[in-house]
């Protein structure tokens, strides 16, 4: 069980650069909220693909000892809309409208890599790929639908 | 929008009120982990169906103020698994294997109110229905699978 | 393991009957393609629902006896999109996205009965559930999303 | 908008050439019921990959000319189960319980390329994902789960 590193992207008409480092630097040791409580950071973002990692520390465990599904659940979820804002219009907003997420491997320690992978867009649309890995293993595989919300004029 | 309770679930050969009350009370203001970030509480379970709730505080909410979807997918995730364990063997085991959710409308305040609905349930597998209410109006869908795993004798 | 028929359905704006007629026309005993090809008869429309029904028939079993899987994935696929044209702009598209389904459990025979149920609908996009049973007992049940297009003035 | 072929599978315990070159036998020009109505042809099966191929002819159109979902969604519902077969214990069955997929571009004319990876397997359960592209451009990717039923001895 692999990662699927390395998929080849669309190509894509725009990629704000300045979008991408302001991503990164809103999720730092001071970062609040959901976020704050996953511990994520984002490690890369290059045209249609976001990579982010968290440690797997107790609190992101059940009573049982494993890695909650909800964490991996709610990193797909984040990364899944992140990725598509350096991509999409300045002002323009990325509502994830839905997503499915195989669980495959249970996690009980190390870090978490969660990589999103932009699968297509269209002006209104897009579909995106996110995959988790935990120690090179695959722990979720998950793909879902982006909304791009773009401010009337 | 409104929500669909009051489907029909399917009988159950099992129910066990004390697992049920065991869960109840792991639900509680000392709970810590994702459960006790999120807040969740559960308020009712008969056989085939669980609800909890949770409030919409700030720190669940995104810097533009709408609740993280990582929050929903997580409350969504977390009662999946949970309604089976008062339905299936004492020391069985169910895993949330995958499941889809559909965001219907942003929240921002109030209350959430998650239910979970159990649709099948085999020896081996269950398919389970989750609707998140938010302050009435239906905030999300999902359907996911658990599987039942059974301790080996 | 029952239907969940009766689910409440939020309001409609909009329902034009003759819209409504012209799907159950359009399924008929002269249909080719896909629809032919499954047999389904649209048996019922009212704002937000609609039924649709086939009989099991021997060309859509597996060489082991069930109904194949892709039958109730199509089935499924063909009622989700259907459902939302008596609701939308007179020309609008209704384009399904995304769809996950669950199977239930297995069929050999009798009749299929689709019926799908709008949850939400907004100016862009629609969230809608599919139940298939098979003789009174739920044979899959999916969530999908629907992408309204309307035509540019 | 591109495949994604070439992503890595997991080494695999077994892989049955015999039962590969029965499947490729069984989708010939003779094959009826819903997979002869798709005209799908395995045309490489290897372990933990197959690839089917159809054309995309009148019949499987709707009345607008584009392809119908449904086609996609069952072309997708059968090669997810088919890739298994050779992996899993003779005599087992590979039921294939749930999918996910998300329909990139329209389809109007040319050949559909059906591509089944999986992405995990243990003896009870497996997830693929299955990439359907046409002349060359992805047109719907997919992601389901099978239970492993084997034989009771």
């Amino acid at each position: 069980m692999t990662s699927t590193d390395g998929a080849p992207v669309p190509a894509f008409e725009r990629f704000d650069q300045q979008t991408a480092d302001g991503l990164v630097a809103a999720h730092g040791a001071e970062t609040g909220g959901l976020v704050g409580f996953l511990g994520l950071r984002i490690t890369a973002i290059t045209p249609g693909r976001l990579v982010a990692e968290a440690a797997v520390r107790d609190e992101l465990l059940t009573p049982f000892g494993n890695l909650h599904g909800g964490v991996l659940a709610a990193v797909t979820d984040h990364v899944l809309g992140c990725v598509l804002y350096p991509l999409i219009e300045q002002g323009a907003w990325a509502a994830t409208t839905e997503f499915k997420v195989n669980y495959l491997a249970p996690v009980r320690e190390g870090a978490l890599r969660a990589e999103a992978t932009v699968l297509s867009l269209t002006r209104r649309t897009a579909v995106v790929r996110v995959e988790v890995t935990n120690d090179g293993r695959l722990a979720s595989a998950a793909q879902g639908t982006v909304l791009v919300v773009t401010p009337r004029s």
